[in-house]
């Protein structure tokens, strides 16, 4: 069966030309980066060459970049080093975060470290800005605001600039998850001032594993997992020489590509978004699909039914690969924190399409004819 | 040039079928495996076909395998969870364990959350079990013992099963660096009462970027990293599926290797030993080669002169890779903390070599006769 993946904001398949750069580490290239003859020397240049090519696609300084496991590292150190290290007492995030933010904001929250509360979110789950300048008026302790730049079950998209003025305002640390969104999204960190920004290579064609955590150079933080010296002294244990090429790779492809592909993928969505709300009746959109919101994600929402309940298990058996909600929360029952958060008591059925270079019109013709037959 | 590679101890070249095996899921297979759907199962399988296959070989269950980034992030994982959630106050280690374990009990002796205590090491640096058997008998709160199996940098060998016994009979918590041993040893964890030890694929024949975790079922711990709920809840962030692969392939090839691969890498070992002895005047070994050592290591140590301070340098413009000590500390000018520990105030300079499976007597020969000439 010929598969259909419409859920790139899970995951996406790896680019070849990342594959094949990322080959001779997992062959003849495999000398520890720490070790200081030839094999090791090679791999480091490669790590080191990662970092600049990276550092200046996101007009960061080399010294800023820091290479990790994932996405899910990157937002745990971060949030560990801003309440640790930088004396933050006080959070200020939104409850349609990422489980990386949710459950590690909230562990520190439990055990005592710092409190939390969560901004005002508008009708379409757009984060309220005004209430963050209110928020972070009223003086309470050294704050940490976490924040994610784009949803990534409903595609809205944080004014980055505007909220990181805002936090530099009143003197806050500034956390904005940008797993969704770097790779898509031209980001100029000259320009904003964020202190930590996080990625994930595997959401932009890259290889799973490994991800990047950006520390802006006026802040000064210690590890989250202590060791050898490796990302001068900042994260321990041997490099992924080879998920760090090809995290470094894909973030090259994916941003030459832009301009393209990111118009492609938008008519892909904008197209598939007014096809199904012709065809489907009481199909609604979540999220801020007209205004400010990440062009790779699609969320309907439909009544619940008997038809509309068993949806995403008949997708698949008709090799249509969609989700109910992120990846992460696909498998729980309790259905997914931030559609309850939007729209509490709701008895609705959401589904999340996510699109990438690879989908094709046709594709898309074929999801909505499937779709509407099955509804 | 050809090049010899004798620093297996720092990393050593995946195996062509681990690789293999490792495509499959850099190319088709690519689905995150917390989706429902086809490509998401298929990679859930591997996933946990996997840990079924890790825990087999170690004898354990596989709800008691974790998946992690690597080493270090597992030795931080155990020693933050033991203090943190298992009540340990007190910590006993030795001086000589990996910078992972150093560096981790280290930071939390300074942040005041536990105490820290050194057992003391006998004339090859042994850890003296006595000693810890006395220091456990003087009650000082819950304590977590952290030793490691194989030293990294001269071999010495830990009697696993006798530590994990005096452990026991205190009620300590045991967690057992066993990065030089997992795929050089069998280890069946049916038999030692230890409550973590720790991998790196990529110290047998696997790749970087992953490693594992073992937690006995006797303990409950909460993650180091949190986020999503992959690894039942245990280490939050999208699995890296293809280096997970690669893990368990590495341990299977290396554990059905290990008869064989165990005696012709000792005999290489032994061989180097005896023709070093006899060509180099003023050669010592460090650490208990003739007594509990790990197989795969040879650290030597030699007078200080002109012509050893340069040793590694010119061994490396002949295409000889070996290193000072562990690679972590192979660039820092302080020297290796554990041939200081062990022989504080000598001025000698140490080599370490150790070998693979993919080694050969001509190599150890050439490396003989290079050495002799240098000197």
């Amino acid at each position: 069966m010929n598969r259909i993946y419409f859920d790139n904001a899970a995951t996406t398949p790896l680019d070849p030309e990342v594959v094949e750069a990322m080959m001779p580490y997992l062959t003849e290239r495999f000398g520890n980066p720490s070790s200081i003859y030839s094999y090791g020397r090679e791999t480091r240049m490669a790590v080191e060459r990662a970092r600049k090519s990276v550092a200046l696609l996101l007009h960061a300084n080399p010294g800023e970049i820091f290479f990790t496991s994932g996405g899910t590292e990157s937002s745990n150190t971060a949030i560990v080093a801003a309440i640790r290290d930088l004396g933050c007492s006080r959070v200020i995030s939104s409850p349609i975060e990422h489980h990386a933010t949710l459950h590690a904001t909230g562990f520190f929250r439990e055990t005592g470290l710092c409190s939390l509360e969560q901004v005002s979110l508008g009708e379409n789950g757009q984060v309220d800005l005004d209430s963050l300048d209110r928020m972070l008026q009223r003086a309470a302790g050294k704050t940490l605001v976490s924040l994610m730049h784009a949803n990534n079950e409903i595609g809205n998209l944080l004014d980055m600039e505007q909220a990181a003025a805002i936090c530099q305002k009143h003197g806050a640390i500034f956390h904005c998850d940008t797993v969704q969104t770097v790779g898509h999204y031209p980001i100029d960190l000259k320009k904003i001032p964020v202190h930590f920004i996080t990625a994930a290579s595997h959401k932009f064609h890259g290889p799973k594993g490994v991800g990047m955590l950006y520390v802006n150079e006026s802040v000064r933080i210690r590890p989250l997992i202590h060791g050898g010296s490796q990302e001068r002294n900042l994260r321990a244990g041997t490099e992924n020489v080879y998920g760090i090429v090809g995290f470094a790779r894909a973030l090259e492809i994916s941003l030459a590509e832009l301009e393209k592909t990111s118009v492609q993928i938008r008519e892909l969505r904008d197209d598939m978004a007014g096809k199904l709300l012709e065809r489907i009746p009481g199909l609604q959109f979540n999220g801020d699909l007209r205004g400010r919101s990440l062009y790779t994600v699609l969320s309907i929402s439909l009544p619940r039914t008997e038809r509309t309940e068993m949806i995403l298990m008949n997708l698949d058996m008709k090799g249509i690969c969609a989700s109910g909600g992120s990846a992460c929360t696909s498998g729980a029952s309790t259905g997914s924190h931030v559609i309850n958060a939007l729209h509490p008591g709701e008895d609705r059925v959401a589904i999340r399409f996510s699109f990438s270079k690879y989908n094709t019109p046709q594709e898309v013709d074929e999801v909505v004819r499937q779709l509407s037959e099955l509804i």
